[in-house]
């Protein structure tokens, strides 16, 4: 009997460090394996997109347009996949359609084959400018379905989701589940819900992050309810809040009937390569690299309660850590349960932290209340009217229903002549994009850009990467406690104790 | 419908440690986590047997036999579990049938209610007088089929062991996957026949280590192929080399019809526990922390690798592990393919090391001619006739056909007398079963054991505790590489390069 093929996007260029290493792999660092990603056999290559274009021009000097044209020299033969935040883009606010259909346009012609188009709502009005321009370019379109826990969230809606994407002419679904909360059981009821609903030649593909320990599991039963694509990271790079390994996913298939095109050897020098790169970026290292069950209680992603612990300690709260795991859901019933994911985890974070510290919607973020009011889209679960009338109080503004991108005027032409302006700028298009998506920092970077990429990652001798690794702030080249040497100097021997300078 | 439950037994006071901490738990470390262990609703709690009786006395200064009796204390409502080694009992050689009685009984005696007890060849007689003797005493006898991979071994064959556990009234079948070689399918293939050929009510419990990253899901498809009880251990002594985190079966079995019986609030204690303690043993904690599934391609476990490296090491051979893992397989099979597991692991994969070295089979260890000409039992597998030739050359001894035990005269009186001749023997059974087992540490741990148990764990530095955590083997206070210092010495100031000795 013939096995059924299952495909497999690997992420290691693009979610693995954005989830282990915040974001900071150098481009540098990933051109040994282009080669061998390239020829493993991947259905695609995640490589852009996300937080990597705010890291680039943000900490590593680099041009992420640059970036992308060399994974598409190196890697002919792939699909070169993104994430890309619908109306949003890779920023964090909303682009008049204009912007979002020059952006997509650009990021095709630099290279990207496949955009996963996502919004933090699961609002689709916020995805149809995007995949329509996807569509134009003729690359592949995924819709995405942001996969979230709730009252108001069943198996049904996100099925229905799906068909609205497909009504939009994506080419693919996906599953995005982004803190691990994707079960076994609901994985395999979600992808048979779809493939009923929507036809069996629908693809679905599934992205999950390994956080709560059970998503490889999760992956198996929805192979088994007919899942197309899989995402996976080879595992030098993988666990915790990143990715089930892709060797993991690989070797679960034997004697299952089903199969992926990865060629093992490929994937070991790949593996090979990051478990020596890696250690250089333990400055950069999440502290969390094992299982965290209680995100099924709180629902809380891993990256945003160590944001929400700094937010704490900034003032001098870090003993409320449990208050506020307990107002996050609260705030998010509030909000009519959006699902946590970039931006609404940091705005929902932000807001239960201020409550707890100075009572609840005593104060409130300018965000929150534009997330109450729906200037980011609307949420399937009803507001709390009470905090809806505090939002309109708070920031002055009135509740809308439509599109949020509706409101905004054509910004091309302004966007481009402020981004021409700058000293740095080349003039092209795809500068315009990286002034319009981060106008604080474009300006700085433009004029930096010709020092060249600077690689954050160090090269670790044993006792100082480790000491990195458990203590971010410790600096290099000093002892943390005195060392007695012989040494030799000018011909004499002597015994020589250097302590610590401080 | 009324969900089927799934049994769980918790490893965290015996395999976890011993798979991630080198076995050093101290009791003292354990003896906090009791009471929630206790009500939370296990099967049963494994606790006792493995390598920590050895570790006991070897490094802890504790009396193995007091643990137990404190665990009995401790937990008076759970079902206590031990694994213990057939014919080996729990320590390295074969012992006569009146010494393994009086083991059981003891062990029953002083607390134990499940007993683990498997043989590292499969060989069924060798562990026919344990299971017989834990019949005796109205115990829970489990009888366990290692998992191994191999031309001769196959499904049914293993079906056909768990039948001949059953004649022999074991009132359980645990399948042992040592190291994490058990994938999904063959998972569910070899439950569904051990149901079929044995009976629907026969009780399977599965075993495996998360070191491959693919057993998690080989649990779930046990469970659907109608596994009644399976291993994990809360999540902060989990994963590596060790288990599957309790939280992630539990939490993965939500809306399968099945669940477990434990109560996720005594967990998280006990997990909040362990996760301030680990840090005091990083000194002991394995290097290995992710996944490795080129263990399927060498089949050897995660503990065997290590131990090979050091054996090279030590021999100055760093360079020639790759050499050695081909050599594995090919001295696995010239034995009869023997399971890999304590001490037919540590027998092959010496013999390994020696073949490498030395050209193959120049040198023979006196543990691998035993284990060629039958003194440890027989295999299922045909033995290489040359390699067996030399072996008689090497041990001048004949090979065996007939259960190695049997060539055992009766021995307790002469332990006893033995035993009792030391200093600080307390003249109990238990006292002369562990110096049965070890004859060699216990009288050291006679002498000292009024001086009480000595916790080897220590209040970590941060820097120290992960500098220890990544190399082992690295002596303190040295460099890896040059490092420059402005010394002051004799009142005048130098530029001192220093550089690591050798």
């Amino acid at each position: 009997m013939a096995e059924r093929i299952i495909e497999i996007t690997e992420l290691i260029l693009r979610d693995a460090h954005q989830s282990l290493l915040a974001t900071r792999m150098a481009l540098e660092d990933m051109v040994p394996v282009c080669e061998d990603l390239d020829k493993a056999g991947y259905w695609s290559i995640e490589c852009w997109g996300g937080a990597t274009f705010d890291s680039c021009i943000r900490f590593l000097n680099e041009d992420p347009w640059e970036r992308l044209r060399t994974f598409r020299k190196l890697m002919p033969n792939s699909r070169l996949q993104m994430l890309l935040r619908g109306q949003n883009l890779l920023g964090y606010r909303h682009y008049e359609d204009s912007v979002v259909e020059r952006f997509v346009e650009k990021s095709a012609e630099n290279g990207i084959d496949v955009f996963r188009v996502f919004d933090a709502l699961n609002d689709v009005r916020n995805l149809r400018t995007a995949i329509k321009a996807v569509r134009k370019t003729g690359k592949h379109a995924q819709g995405t379905i942001c996969y979230t826990i709730s009252p108001v969230h069943d198996i049904a809606s996100f099925a229905e989701m799906a068909e609205r994407l497909l009504d939009m002419g994506c080419d693919s679904i996906c599953i995005k589940d982004m803190a691990g909360l994707l079960k076994p059981a609901p994985a395999y009821e979600l992808v048979k819900a779809i493939k009923e609903s929507c036809g069996r030649d629908t693809l679905v593909h599934v992205h999950t992050h390994a956080t709560t320990g059970v998503t490889l599991v999760s992956l198996m039963k929805a192979i088994e309810a007919g899942a197309d694509m899989v995402d996976s990271a080879i595992s030098s790079l993988s666990l915790g809040p990143g990715h089930n390994p892709t060797e993991a996913v690989m070797e679960m298939l034997e004697g299952t009937g089903c199969k992926t095109r990865v060629d093992m050897e490929c994937v070991l020098r790949v593996k090979a390569h990051f478990e020596k790169i890696r250690p250089r970026y333990a400055e950069f290292m999440t502290n969390f690299s094992g299982v965290e069950s209680q995100i099924f209680q709180s629902q809380i992603p891993g990256g945003m309660i160590s944001n929400m612990e700094s937010q704490l300690k900034q003032q001098g709260a870090e003993g409320k850590v449990r208050e506020v795991l307990a107002e996050v859901p609260r705030v998010r019933q509030d909000a009519g349960f959006p699902p946590l994911v970039t931006p609404s985890s940091q705005i929902v974070g932000t807001q239960a932290v201020f409550n707890v510290l100075m009572g609840r919607y005593k104060v409130m973020t300018g965000e929150f209340a534009d997330l109450m009011l729906g200037y980011y889209g609307a949420t399937i679960g009803l507001k709390n009217p009470e905090v809806m009338q505090k939002a309109i109080e708070h920031a002055r503004k009135h509740p809308i229903s439509e599109r949020p991108a509706d409101l905004l005027h054509p910004e091309w032409e302004q966007l481009r002549a402020a981004a021409l302006a700058l000293p740095g700028c080349n003039g092209s298009d795809e500068d315009v994009l990286t002034f319009a998506m981060f106008p604080q920092v474009a300006p700085k970077f433009f004029v930096s850009r010709s020092q060249g990429p600077k690689n954050p990652g160090k090269e670790p001798s044993p006792v100082k990467a480790d000491a990195a690794a458990a203590k971010p702030a410790a600096s290099k080249g000093q002892l943390s406690e005195p060392v007695t040497y012989t040494v030799t100097y000018a011909g004499k021997s002597h015994q020589v104790t250097v302590a610590p300078a401080d």
